[in-house]
């Protein structure tokens, strides 16, 4: 998979947790654990699902304790069984105990992200169609999120609001005020912007697509179409731009959706609604 | 509710999401929206819930650009409906439309996780137990998910291992590795930290609540006992420490737990596994 | 002009800035300048130029001290001549002296920029060529250059690494190693990054312009091709792709290349060797 | 040379130079390069200069991955000839084409910065006049363009506002509103700085330097004074203080400059206006 | 001792303290020190006390560079008379010169510290009180002082305004204000926060005493008491709560103040006014 | 006073602190205080002393909430007696309480400084001895202690490593191994550093001191020199150098050691043994 991650944003990431989890020392374990109390933990999973964050665990542990180490069974992107073990942390007992909270916190997040988006990307296996994420993520774990949106087979929508033009309803109402039209909008849009900057224009009728593509759109995206809508606006644009599909998607609707022929299924649920994939460390 | 949200960590988390979803500028909105133009946009439900994190909605906007003004019709903890208009948003529509996605992701999350702590405070409605959240926050948000929970009628459990004591089974563990009883090791514990400090002990055996009693435990944690030992639990204790209730805690399965007469049940879903409240914001 | 600069970019750097001027005091100011003495003093022209950085010069005086005002006679992206003045600027005189120079750096290496590349700009006039920048820039300061990169009339090359694709030399001696021919790498490539991500191929030879245009690449970057290799290539080329001419672009050769029909001239200079307009601030 | 550049200073800003360059991933690099392949790429000049910034090409590298490995074949304040290889970069294809734009970007402004100073030192050779820099430093570099300032053989003038004082016009015109005449202003200030402060003294004529020298003035800075201007100067001093020769000093004119005797000539444009040395990383 | 220090707390501070102390390079170091000569240097205590901040010591000599080597003869806590080498430093001399001042500074003042509390602690041998510190701590170190609180023998009261309740004078101004009795208000205060957090109450008088009991305040603190004031309270309490003593506390007035069989005394002298100890380092 | 505080510093400093103080919100402020409840306290003086840190107390308040508003009674450097109202403070009653701790504990620690240095300035008062302070400073605190020694009345000696040379006994261990006497060392560094630093030489004997001078040194520091070789010593510098007396200096001590007339008396204890004066916030 695509790394947006990097060891910068990892490091940093995890300190800030650790410093929140543990502002003035772990008082149980400094008051129950000797010091110098060495041991082994295991990461097993209690249901099934798709791993993504093994350099943010690890990280965790090291931020604690550089001497904490861990070995992992398993690459992020690959899919666990319940009970299976994917990782072994060994070293200082304290310090396993002080960090298994941020660490389990960080691996269950992005692999609940990664096993979800794994569910879209089966359901629309045999099509074209390749799920994407959005910018409904949680705030502050933007690169964490889309890098496990990564891990679970999806691709990565625009980053953030300075890498791709995305015109959406609330910038047409303020085009028509303007007087122009939607063409002539997305012109103006490419005069002013870089050369290597997509534009994507989120259309919500026919008209308003020959409009977009009249005016040079590189990707139109559907928004709230029906599946016969968006069959039908398939076969219009006929290649000239990327098409994508918006709005309430689930894993019930995906597979009829990418059955229309889209190239892209973007679901904000992947990120923006989370559920924690069940994983425990076992001492 | 008790706020755990300071001004200081609301600007900080607000200008970090700003800077993630805007390290270069808002392309579309700078090359399509002119630099004076004003407008007004309303904050709309789309479906029920509880409100948490008006203040962040609000400083998203003002750190965008100060002169951007946010009047709520709602305060937090306050119930809304599909359809209700919880704030009013008025300025620069250029700056409006650059801090949306932040504000929205921000009071999207927060108020998905009061309306999900509200359901629960409601399942246990005319019981003394209260909802209590756990360390299983989201990295980096334990202070805006916590005040969450309270907004929807939960309290804190301990905020991090500085502020409470919480003797685990991976603290036991090690306990009977060095030979003590955890009696001993309760009594150890304290004469080890501060006076003000609270302890807890994590039991999954009535013999533990026995040992744990006598080392003078403040609280008990029930760790995945079934209803019926809750009960018996409940009527052992006696009032001889506060009861906490914990594990796999469902919505459905409250109820009857509240009824066992324990103090507290603690849901690690309220935190891990939000789903974001689906809230628009209109221009 | 696009604006890639946030009010907390400018804010940081500022702060930053001033810290590193001036980290125990400004001894001079304190030991001889009455601390409520208030003045006035006078931005001015030494010599020609295009302003670019007003906010960051406003910036850096309000970071000092708030009650200091500053007044433009002028906008980023004007013309100004010798001896014009530019801004007022009022206040505590202690203050304005201790932030001078560091609103003097901002504003004339920023007006530098925007200054070189209006005769860029100038210079390709009449013709469709556009002037861009490179990454070739200052550590820290970007944004602030790029900023006054399209203050000066040309356009932002790619912002970083994560907005686009920039297949180089170095990347294509690695492409051949794996075995790969050119056209298949970019279309590796298109299938690996999401929908919204600009491809452009960096080609030495006509040879690669086919592979690149047959992979799908939306940009063609030649590199240090003759101005008559230049015009062979805009014709084989013919649309299919954006042609992009870099290499020790100089104002002498540029009229030359920009008449063989490229449509953008990229040029390191713009940034990586900036001389500083000559402004001073009369008290 | 003297070294006001410390690790933690390298460090910070390596860090933020890479953030900036790869918010979101590097994903040219990432969609192409394997993670696995390892390579080796040296430092090569494009034209001659002087070196500047080892540690910090250095550390931009080790920052992104700290298996990379940099052997260098030359030492800041060395010389070197078009052609020349200057270090050798090994470990992971990935990471070494990641970081390549921010090494470089550091260590061709540096270089740039020394190569400048160094045909000044070149230009007054034989006399006992030192080529200073200035505070006309790029906001945030200042440490690192003040260290290769004295990579190229100059030496650094104070380092911000708070080690040194310098009596300018601005301050005397308020001296001069308060009734002090120069040399009780001289005065005045002694008493009130800590007495390990210099004190210098911008005049600009022969009645100032009097009156600098009756007030104890250390160093005495003739601005903007003709040749001839500065050898009675030099005369009349005879000692008694420091003489520092300043204004729009450039290659052709420093020579005459020393002959007149000053000790030192401070050079703004040794770090205002920079041209990057051309080097270049071959894979 | 309970360890509230992390090692990021503590390289945090370290950094900093190191960047404050040398800003812009030692200036004397690097003018007369060889860059590669090596050296060892040995702590030794110029007076008897006791040792806190090892741990500190040692980080500020690797933050500045990680081959200076320490290798420490006494653990926190010990006690070490005048004369003892406490710890040997080795490696380039540069850096162990540069960094000295900023490690004999966190030493002295943390040992300072420790020794304080260690006589207090030692005045009050034989009885059940226990030495504690408060919030009157110095800005930005409290970690650092607490720590070193422990290191001499005492505990550590809350380390925060959130890590339990105190009802102080200022806020039963405020109780009263609001008609509430001190017992309604302790009963409303416990209903609104966690089930984990201890709830203290300030009391200058018996009738308080009562009122607090009543409320179910687990900890009763009490306020510039006489000592036979002290020793009625213990009576009438009688264990229901843990009884603290406060207020001008000495070394000469503790024993009275511990005999009267109070659990707890605390010392804000410990912290607000710390005498360095003098540990001197000898290359 | 010279400032050497700025706003920047004050403001950092003040927000760590206030996290520091309240990680998850103030418990008891929240828990017992109504949001809206206005009031007003008043800073009084339990003991005599002088102000220093008018603006850090207010901006704490400030941080706190921008509607706290502070009128102070005194200025910085003022003397105040025991029951003086030095300053009061208006706003909302939990945002009072909430940053109390933290703006007290920076005024007393300043105002602590301020009145101990203030009694060595009344010490020493009708000689030519100044008093200045030393480099042991607590860590991170340095600028607000070297304000605090201002507002009593010293001066500061160097801010830090990077603003003055200063050869101690450690570099000149190192001298001698290189072979140079100590007045080559001294014009080696005078060779090495900028024309505007300080070379101050620390001599333990009168063989030094003939050779600092003869090395052309601006400052001799007596180390530990008995009051008759002060006096001897001042003689025989006759004016050449600045005579700074260093080493153990008490109250009791210094009237004989200003009387010998050196310039400068510095004293360790001002900044690493301070006593906070006792300042009460009276609601």
């Amino acid at each position: 998979m695509l790394s947006v991650l990097s060891r910068e944003k990892i490091d940093r990431a995890v300190r800030q947790a650790l410093e929140e989890d543990c502002p003035f020392g772990d008082l149980t374990a400094c008051a129950i654990v000797d010091e110098n109390a060495q041991s082994e933990a295991r990461l097993v999973a209690r249901e099934p699902g798709i791993l993504a964050g093994r350099d943010v665990f690890e990280a965790a542990f090291k931020a604690q304790n550089p001497s904490v180490s861990v070995e992992f069974q398993a690459n992020d992107g690959d899919s666990f069984a319940a009970g299976d073990c994917i990782a072994t942390v060994s070293g200082p007992v304290r310090d396993i105990l002080t960090a298994e909270r941020v660490a389990l916190n960080f691996v269950q997040h992005m692999s609940g992200i990664a096993s979800y988006t794994g569910k879209f990307v089966e359901a629309v296996r045999g099509t074209k169609a390749r799920i994407a994420d959005t910018r409904k993520t949680t705030p502050g774990l933007r690169c964490f999120e889309k890098y496990a949106v990564s891990c679970g087979g999806g691709i990565n929508h625009r980053m953030s609001l300075s890498d791709a033009v995305m015109i959406k309803d609330n910038h047409c109402a303020f085009v028509q005020q303007s007087g122009l039209s939607l063409s002539e909008a997305v012109r103006l849009v490419r005069s002013r912007v870089g050369h290597t900057v997509c534009i994507e224009v989120e259309v919500d009728g026919f008209d308003q697509i020959s409009q977009a593509l009249d005016g040079g759109a590189d990707v139109i995206m559907l928004d709230n179409f029906s599946v016969e809508d968006m069959r039908r606006s398939v076969d219009f644009i006929a290649g000239r731009a990327v098409v994508e599909a918006s709005g309430n998607m689930s894993l019930e609707r995906v597979p009829a959706v990418a059955a229309t022929g889209v190239d892209v299924i973007s679901v904000g649920a992947l990120t923006h609604s989370v559920r924690a994939v069940d994983l425990g460390l076992d001492v």
